[in-house]
């Protein structure tokens, strides 16, 4: 998508990979909305410390990224012995597969490309598979953003507002974005509608990265307090809620997102508003039996006892904004069960939640 | 209520007066938890403008606020003519009822402080029975809080996990706290339960005051994302929510409160777990006919666009977080129906919300 750069306007997308030095090359998103940058990752251990650190997030972005970081790490290999480069390959999947426990992308990723390589005989054709395989990765995961948003454009009708949580915008994904594919494919049809990106505390990916992209695209849009999204609901003046997944469990419809996701879809089922999420086929998990199987990841309390913004110095600081003495809990993520959701948006259209199992043939099950 | 200062403790009002220098005294929250200090308002438009800007905020303690810059602004008077006197008295009421739109404490406290100068002849004689009407307001503010404790402490049953929103506690009262009087009684019954701070954004005053208040009297306690309240339900980890109120209509039982309010209520009713609303008398308004005619104060954007916190070199800071070229909406208060609340906790008992009406006589209507 594009960005502004002072009069200009230019296109990047959130992953790329520069096969002649080895690298993973990043939109660093923890600056943004206040600077635009890009990091890169010389190693793949340095992708996966940024998959940590979430330099980088979102389920795609996080998918292509440890799908370049597996080809990176397996074309750093420099032995002969097929034996050691089996076991490099494990060293680095698991590096990978660690960075985020809750996230199903880059280990479905990784898996794919691993099938791949069984086929392959010598260390270079594996090196050479396995690049090919991350770039096709990539380029498919931009593509399904787009084919969601053509499913999903029809939802938006004129004159909307339609409210969205956290950040599943093109940032979260090489391009496009899942939650957002809809909303860019409804303006590139020439709707007019509005849109109110949740805050999404503790992280704020709502108020920084999803308001920065829609700004970048000249989308009309509002930032909220996560506990507006109620009262907003109550008065009548949200139509449409559309969000993204970490993991969508394919046998029951379930769907793990941002933490308030849950609360969301609540609110929004107890005022008749309908609550869609968005997701490519990477998403779905089709093991799992029940969402309290989903490791919920509970990251450091820092998150919630602070804040990380621009002074009006322009200087990048962490605020502490909770009493010295108090700790704080931070569960990352909820699931919301399937009678919340009107339905799942897809790159092959759009299901009822407890409908994916039946046609998972079609979502690559 | 006790304040830690160093190694000793020492007792404390949210707002007190000084009739010699006829100043009213506050806490000045804003500064809370980082630093401790109070906070002197020199005439009744630096009291009118304390409220506003919120160095005191919460339903009683506001309410104490103007009925101390009542009298305070009257016995400022320095005329002889009772004419000049009406006119400064009703100038006086006005700018004190201005200063925080939604709220009906400063009004209702005006207003019996009003009624009570009637009856008085002089200038003199009415400044007189301002001050001790409005040290009447506050020490039966502390009373009342003391009840609502005394009726809801029973509530709380050992080993319970308590979910508050905002700050309802004795920084939002003279005393005690509404919110926080059956968790300061329950604990002086010797009780050991644990409390979930909201943290409240965007002006979060449940990160800030409530987990101040609860670390001062060593309450086992934890600040959650208000996005976090949800999931907490949902894996049975919350079993009773106590939240305060800024106006609660006798008529219908609805109640308006801090943004997010009417959230956790639905999120708790889903759950079927207890609601509870712990009001002093003078947060009821037997007017309204309807929760749609309570208006709920539009506050500056600012407040969800950025953090106050503290920095790691101590310095008490404001930090830009959305996108810098984003705007937001920042609606202060939520309704909540009666039909997702447990009970109203008075300082006459423990009520139904729709039982308001028909016990106005005791309940003060």
């Amino acid at each position: 998508m594009r960005v502004r750069l002072g009069a200009k306007s230019k296109s990047f997308r959130t992953v790329s990979f520069d096969p002649v030095r080895n690298e993973v090359i990043l939109i660093e998103q923890r600056l943004l909305p206040h600077k635009f940058e890009l990091f890169g990752c010389k190693d793949f251990r340095a992708t996966a410390a940024a998959i940590t650190d979430m330099v980088v997030r979102g389920a795609g972005a996080i998918g292509a990224t440890a799908a370049y970081g597996f080809a990176q790490g397996l074309r750093a290999f420099r032995g002969k012995s097929l034996e050691h480069f089996q076991a490099h390959t494990l060293e680095v999947y698991t590096t990978l597969a660690k960075a985020r426990p809750t996230a199903v992308d880059p280990v479905n990723a990784m898996n794919t490309m691993r099938a791949l390589l069984e086929e392959a005989k010598s260390i270079q054709e594996r090196q050479d598979i396995a690049l090919r395989a991350a770039e096709n990765f990539a380029d498919e995961d931009a593509r399904h953003c787009q084919e969601i948003g053509a499913h999903g454009s029809g939802l938006i009708k004129e004159g909307m507002r339609v409210l969205t949580h956290c950040n599943a915008g093109w940032l979260a994904f090489v391009d496009v974005g899942s939650a957002t594919g809809p909303i860019y494919a409804a303006r590139d049809k020439g709707k007019k509608f509005h849109v109110y990106c949740s805050e999404t505390r503790p992280r704020c990916q709502g108020a920084t990265l999803t308001a920065w992209e829609l700004a970048q695209e000249g989308i009309s849009h509002q930032v909220v307090a996560d506990n507006a999204a109620g009262h907003l609901m109550q008065r009548g003046q949200v139509d449409l809620v559309i969000v993204g997944s970490d993991r969508t469990l394919g046998r029951t419809g379930e769907v793990a997102n941002k933490i308030g996701t849950y609360t969301r879809a609540v609110l929004a089922h107890r005022h008749k508003i309908p609550f869609y999420v968005a997701i490519p086929l990477s998403t779905i998990d089709w093991n799992l039996k029940s969402g309290l199987e989903i490791p919920i990841e509970e990251r450091h309390e820092s998150e919630v006892l602070g804040a990380w913004g621009v002074t009006n110095k322009g200087k990048r600081e962490y605020v502490r904004v909770a009493n010295p003495s108090s700790g704080a809990v931070n569960p990352g993520f909820d699931v919301t069960p399937p009678e919340l959701i009107t339905g799942i948006i897809t790159p092959e259209g759009i299901f009822k939640p407890k409908d994916l199992w039946k046609n998972r043939s079609r979502l690559g099950g």
